[in-house]
């Protein structure tokens, strides 16, 4: 078998047998197959794309070019949620204790945040104490003591994607639905879950701009998991705007504190809770809807929060955040960016928000930056609300930054302000499965 | 700029600049363009084509990349010939000195064989003495005096080529014609000549399967040609069988002096005359027809061959060789290949020829490799020609392999003996300009 001739199929569209996929994912890791010839083939993805049949055996083939954890330690259905990137994208930190606290399992593996986009992981540590690092025994006791952990990926797992994902990112070959799907779903399926939660994001601020994009990379994920037996669902959301109002690490702790203690009124709140929904469904507690109410009661009496507590003290972490959150680390200087005219709200470009927190220490621009955990964004406002001119839009948090004047900028050009009121959709746009 | 968004817009169909091609090439040539990034652009090449526009300037680019000869220092309009690679193509050893007895100027650089195709500078060598690495200022003194000389190319000129072509080598992104055209044509610019022919072949040994490719392919660099003010005109030739009976080295030499004494009865001969009235007509020698008669006689006089015998001489080989050609390495081993049935030779594969020509000896498996130039074939029938059961088809010579199972076999997968005759087409099928 030559890697030569595999390329030449996929340029010609001619479908690549399992044996071919596995003979070019190893070589991909062991070196055999050069960058060139691994650049060459996905660009040949990206213009022609892969069959479902191909896609879940390139999938599998990434899958075990690692290790693939075996979670048979933890009793019951394990979920796992994956989101394809968000600006302010909380929703692991309140999802996972409602679930618990419902009685379901979710052992979560995250990663950090880059550029514009923020990660779990970074968030859980600006706790004092936390850690992210507790060994694979403390994760699955965790989980099968609080129903969830939260930990960083293990640099064991899906070594073709490390390779394959330095490579497209600098060969424009990142855009193509075979190569993500492939990309997310190799990860989930090595971390051993039964069934897996997909959120896929849309819009400005996302990789899928459309709604159909969406759809199309929802289905190829649902189709893969399928193919390997797996239970999945992928809903499709909203991300023309930040997720939430703050935007940030300690920041969003705090947010996600805020809606445990019961403030799910807002996109934020409802988001969560319809993804609780699917999680515990897929679980076998009910129907979503049913679900959805376990969920809401399991945050109204407390008992997710509770959780959310728990998790933090057997990760190491100082659980007295989640009645005091001013434990966490608190910004040193801060700043009010004001509207310059009247108006209502039509517009919030998340990832103008995403590179001013960025810019105010909460992000990376480059992997390995460290992060000022203080730092980010508090919205004083959402699509469709009402401002005077002079109303705080947001106030800008860093305790690295005393020049606001970049950050203020991007905020600014985030905003939009008309003079008639925006439509405002829902976060969840729709459901594959 | 950036390489990623070069790579972007070749891939979404958008053209690119002259600047931007200019960023690219010189960005491989220093490494900062990386081999994948590279290999990605190739690909997007591959399929999404290139304009005119952007093949010139990527041609004219990769020109500028090396060394740029100046040959001012011959009078005249000076012309050069490339052949897109062939099985028994000794063309150029003919081609050139009628064109030289004619009055024409041709200093010509030429390459080695690899594969099942040979190489000008290989066939050279078997002559006693002769040297293909004069320098250039008796390079350019060897043109002045017996009207053409031939040399290797020099290792500085177009290193865009050398890099490109072996990342295409090895990520299949070869047939492409803008990326061929490309290929050809910046190392025809860089050698400086006013005129340039292009015999472009086409046919089942050839890159170009079909007339209608090898007409896009000739289209493509006349073009380009045109774009930068140069005289250019591309011959299509068919390279379903071989050209001529010879295929090697020394005995392709033997073949072309048989040529030049006046043999031009043949296909070889009848393509040499074809192709030395262009040279000529491009020289202002007068219309093809005209020339094509002075090429004739130029042959018929012996002024070609003595043409030959004096550029021998100025590159230090033994000129009797074109009086007493086994002066030139001779075989120490010989076999006979015979019909296995009786009927009339309707094809004649010239990959399958070439390949057995290289395990004799006579070719290259990997570049370096070196040759055996006493090795080769002899054919002893043509397409067309009627054979009865034992007649020889051909014989097989080496030096270096004793063992003949092996070549025979490939021989004779490389004949169709059929009850009726084939239909043969005239060798040259068209002419674009």
């Amino acid at each position: 078998m030559l890697a030569y001739d595999i390329i030449n199929k996929t340029k010609r569209g001619t479908a690549l047998t399992e044996e071919e996929l596995r003979f070019f994912v190893s070589g991909v890791v062991d070196g055999s197959v050069t960058d060139a010839q691994a650049a060459a083939w996905l660009m040949a993805v990206c213009m022609n794309g892969l069959s479902p049949q191909e896609t879940s055996a390139l999938t599998m083939a990434m899958r075990d070019s690692g290790d693939v954890l075996d979670l048979s330690a933890i009793a019951g259905v394990k979920v796992d949620k994956h989101s394809t990137g968000g600006v302010g994208d909380k929703t692991s930190l309140i999802l996972a204790p409602i679930v618990a606290a419902c009685g379901g399992r979710m052992p979560k593996m995250s990663g950090r945040g880059l550029g514009h986009t923020g990660g779990t992981i970074d968030k859980l540590e600006s706790i004092p104490g936390f850690s992210t690092d507790i060994g694979f025994d403390r994760f699955v006791e965790t989980v099968n003591k609080a129903g969830f952990a939260i930990v960083a990926q293990s640099g064991h797992l899906v070594p073709a994607d490390k390779k394959l994902y330095a490579l497209r990112d600098h060969t424009a070959t990142v855009d193509s639905i075979p190569l993500i799907c492939s990309s997310i779903m190799s990860k989930k399926l090595a971390t051993g879950a039964d069934a897996i939660l997909l959120d896929v994001k849309m819009g400005s601020g996302a990789f899928m701009k459309t709604e159909a994009d969406a759809v199309r990379l929802g289905e190829a994920m649902v189709e893969t998991a399928r193919h390997v037996g797996r239970q999945c669902r992928a809903v499709v959301t909203d991300m023309d705007a930040p997720l939430g109002f703050c935007i940030g690490n300690a920041i969003e702790v705090e947010e996600a504190v805020q809606v445990l203690r019961g403030e799910v009124g807002g996109t934020l709140g409802q988001l969560c809770l319809d993804l609780a929904a699917h999680a515990l469904s897929m679980s076998d507690f009910g129907t979503t809807e049913e679900c959805r109410k376990t969920a809401l009661s399991a945050v109204e009496s407390g008992a997710a929060l509770e959780r959310f507590a728990q998790m933090i003290d057997l990760q190491g972490g100082d659980a007295a955040i989640t009645e005091d959150p001013s434990r966490l680390p608190q910004p040193k200087y801060s700043h009010v960016v004001r509207a310059a005219r009247s108006g209502s709200l039509s517009t919030l470009h998340s990832e103008e928000i995403g590179l001013a927190a960025m810019s105010l220490g909460a992000g990376r621009v480059n992997k390995g930056d460290s992060l000022d955990l203080s730092a980010g964004i508090r919205l004083h406002c959402e699509r469709g609300t009402r401002l005077s001119e002079g109303d705080a839009i947001a106030t800008l948090y860093s305790s690295s930054v005393t020049d606001f004047s970049a950050a203020e900028q991007r905020v600014k050009n985030a905003v939009l302000l008309t003079d008639s009121a925006p439509q405002v959709h829902s976060t969840v746009r729709c459901v594959v499965e």
